[in-house]
């Protein structure tokens, strides 16, 4: 049987695993906590992150990097986008050019602002990488609810090998070529579910929030597109579908962010008490930034970094959003 | 103080008139119910359709149809879609060329396929017409919770009178050219928002719904460019904005129905249990026979068809759209 890798096991990275253990390989599991590790190998649950559900035989969890990796043809990298270096890094002792990195994180790196693709050309470039994004809340997946996902590469080989081994009845994975676009709309989809969750903390209601979806779309695929990316794949799985899947979740832990800033909370309070990544936070300061540079004009991006970087009052901030002059609709959403 | 009618008073017809009430408007609110007139006029609630919220004094509810028409500027038809040609044809003996139509139903003509302004043409051709659409729960727009809509005209006068009449701090008005993509979006949603209604009654999850949503706006916009509206609409707040709002909320009857066809309802059963009018099912008959004759491929909508006429089984319908065979999302999708 063919062996895999998927470094990180947390929920994503654990429900993956399992769609790939379902379809016949053997799944090598790589966590940093041994404790986690040696739980999952003798109860054969993740419970902290995936309770309730059978890891099955042929997924085996280790501590050891080296042994994760040794043999596989395909390593998943489900760490943190803010990990994703370092692993690389970690792992380039031991692993072979023909092995393909299949990253599953959706951020930017925060001091460089590169695309994860970018980060692990840089560490690894011998190696095929893929992107695979979209859609796809883990739980459902562990629990084989229908999921589509997408996959993309600059390499349209081992885009094809990725989706034949992720591909089943329950999980459908399509190939979409931009693969700028399939990272960017996952990185910064992130700063529109953060500012959706702000409105809802603020107590505002459905109307709202799709409005601030429908133009949050538009401006991040307008970044998007002065970043080299296709228009059309922000309107697709990655894009406009992941968004809808993260705003109208409890388990977006950047909705989560989001409410508790409505709320009035701090950044320091928020992140203390959310305990896990936000990765929305990152992309506002880099999307931010780029988007200065590029001269784009971003009016909710600029919002939130203002509440997130220079205290403004999320109520004000908002109530300006809603309040901008502009009268015609395309060009309020699409300038 | 200016006067403006309001001609039905369900839900959304009711929030409007609170909108133009609150702008200063002497609004006149017409509805075919004595027993639901009478109640409104003395207690100041519409009891049934938004039940809690208080009816300022100046909304004078009347069942006769001239004391509502005669005098407005603005006529606003919140009637269901096959009761537009109705009401226009009532309406006619009363009215002036300078009063403006505005309607806010979402639907084709069942018989016809017409979009609702052609409809209005033929009975009233002197009168300017406007269309009000976007994503916009009744419940919240009565309660004063921001909400953003859109009008659109071939006269655009008539859009910003309407925009003006409207327009307030919490009710942001936009102007969209393209009244074909603004009609078709409204209606035409409601397809999809039924298929999403179906998903959740088979007991998918978050992930299936949202790539249909995704998939969904792809398809209702490719037979919206080829009946010539713009395709940037429908990734507006009048097609996607709106589809967002439809597909998470109970407050759909297009969702529900669509729920009770997928625990395995019939139509008929359905169509009972909602007792209202559900757009979305005369609109999936119009889009398919319209697909049919234009040649555009509609699967979504083509799988709804067969479950309603045709008596699908909805769980193999749904299944047969999870294993379409294309695995290029872009191809997939946009053919």
């Amino acid at each position: 049987m063919n062996k895999v890798s998927v470094l990180g096991a947390g929920s994503w990275g654990s429900a993956l695993a399992l769609v790939l253990a379902k379809n016949g390989f053997d799944v090598s599991m790589w966590t940093l906590n041994e404790e986690q590790c040696n739980y999952i190998n003798k109860n054969r649950e993740n419970i902290e992150y995936l309770p309730g559900v059978h890891i099955p035989e042929n997924i085996t969890t280790t501590v050891n990097l080296e042994e994760a990796v040794v043999g596989s043809e395909i390593i998943v990298l489900a760490v943190p986008s803010q990990a994703i270096r370092m692993v690389c890094q970690q792992i380039k002792p031991f692993i072979t050019d023909d092995q393909i990195l299949v990253d599953v994180a959706k951020g930017l790196e925060s001091n460089t602002g590169l695309r994860l693709s970018d980060v692990c050309k840089e560490e690894l470039y011998n190696n095929k990488y893929v992107a695979l994004s979209g859609p796809s809340h883990a739980e459902e997946v562990s629990k084989e609810i229908p999921t589509t996902v997408v996959v993309s590469s600059h390499d349209m080989n081992a885009a094809e090998k990725v989706q034949d081994a992720f591909m089943n009845s329950n999980f459908r994975v399509y190939i979409n070529q931009d693969i700028i676009g399939v990272e960017l709309g996952g990185a910064l989809k992130n700063i529109i579910a953060f500012g959706a969750g702000i409105c809802d903390g603020l107590g505002y209601g459905d109307n709202a929030k799709a409005a601030l979806m429908t133009r949050g779309i538009r401006e991040i695929s307008r970044l998007g597109v002065a970043m080299g990316a296709e228009e059309s794949t922000f309107s697709g799985l990655t894009g406009i579908g992941d968004l809808i899947v993260t705003c109208t979740s409890m388990h977006s832990r950047n909705r989560r962010a989001g409410i508790l800033i409505g709320q009035g909370k701090s950044l320091e309070e928020t992140l203390e008490e959310v305990k896990m990544v936000v990765e929305g936070i990152t992309a506002t300061k880099v999307a931010y930034e780029v988007s200065k540079k590029l001269n784009i004009d971003m009016p909710i991006t600029s919002a939130i970094y203002s509440v997130l970087y220079d205290n403004s009052n999320p109520n004000e901030v908002v109530a300006e959003l809603m309040m901008r002059k502009k009268v015609h609709e395309m060009e309020d959403i699409s300038r």
